[in-house]
């Protein structure tokens, strides 16, 4: 990794469910602590399980544009269904829909942000909504310099229209822009629109029951064991 | 001002030429050190005097959604030809067209926002385009929770779609958002969406030549000297 590598780019793009906040160990704690009489390790993974179906159902058209919020929201409703949960209130409903805004970080990335913010522009990248992202930013204390996301570009990743867009949000080209991001499929997209890629570590990211795969592909520009090791690598 | 009146308000979303940042000082003061043979007083009025224009060619739907970096760039080459200003490259205008990046806040503008920003989701909503705001941001130390722009919501202020895009995007209802601002068009119109509104003096927004009428409209909820004003009235 040298320094003609990292000295060009401009703007660090970071995936965010899975990357920078844990949302397994978040949603099975805060399920576990609720004692609806679910296991919370199973009602995680099956609440995630979800999401690219739903998502999917927007991209083939199914479904006009949707935030997440909303997509969560449809899913749970099945899982309760699903899972037999019958004694909740619209309110905790409402409230549980909401732990994805209040998913913790990994314990590297505050302090990898922090300094990777002071040589890059930082931005989110997800298709996690605004709302959605601030918050967590605010409970997580992510200092990001900008929050994108798939509802300012109408598109969710992978479409080319995502990691594009935030070279032109920050008019420089898409070589000057990295993606960060814990998921190869992720980076794979990114990577054919011409953008640089960085691959984190994050073997327990669906819990220590199922480790995660998280061998190099020396098709990415860097890969890090977390935030600060990418940190150390870009020199900052 | 009450504290019933600041303990129901969850947002506060900020107009940011004028009312954050000084773009009258910051551009004479660069125009000036350019040695262009031009008043930079008199070179940052022009340009400024030419934005509403701009935009509402786009409002008028004769030119299609522009970015204000690029409605910039179309009054900066007009200007450049009406002050006879011939000698600069073309990487020098993209420069000096992106001074709009680094403009200088007012005096109070960090600390009153750090503050706010402890009780408060604390965002810009701006017609200037969020790469824009991000570099500002950066340049100016200013602590944003989140950027909104005219870009995301393919409108500019005073469409309501502006300001009630803030209430969507934070799952809030319009009267838990309250707009920021030196400038009483836009908090008539953000009013007129139910949403809280808060005048800041900034008397010398045009310069100490032509200074400005800060005077109360009691239509507000809140009326402030500076931002370090605003954050006592807010109890925060």
């Amino acid at each position: 990794m040298t320094d003609n590598l990292s000295s060009n780019i401009k703007v660090l793009a970071f995936d965010i469910f899975g990357t920078v906040v844990d949302w397994y160990g978040s949603i099975a704690r805060e399920v576990d602590a609720m004692h609806l009489g679910v296991d919370g390790d199973k009602f995680a993974l099956a609440w995630r399980a979800g999401y690219v179906p739903a998502m999917q159902r927007v991209m083939l058209g199914e479904l006009g544009w949707t935030l997440i919020d909303d997509l969560h929201r449809m899913i749970l409703d099945q899982m309760l269904a699903d899972f037999k949960i019958t004694n909740l209130s619209e309110a905790q409903k409402r409230h549980l829909n909401k732990v994805w805004h209040r998913l913790d970080p990994w314990p590297d990335s505050v302090a990898g942000l922090q300094r990777m913010k002071s040589a890059f522009t930082i931005c989110t990248l997800s298709n996690g909504n605004i709302g959605l992202l601030t918050n967590m930013a605010k409970h997580a204390g992510l200092p990001w310099d900008c929050i994108l996301s798939a509802e300012v570009f109408k598109k969710y990743k992978p479409d080319p229209a995502t990691y594009l867009g935030v070279s032109q949000v920050f008019d420089v080209p898409p070589e000057q822009v990295m993606l960060v991001a814990a998921h190869q499929s992720d980076l794979d997209a990114a990577r054919a629109c011409g953008l640089r890629t960085a691959y984190i570590e994050r073997p327990l990211e669906y819990g220590s029951k199922q480790m995660k795969d998280v061998s190099a592909d020396s098709n990415n520009t860097f890969h890090a064991g977390s935030l600060i090791e990418l940190a150390d690598q870009l020199g900052c």
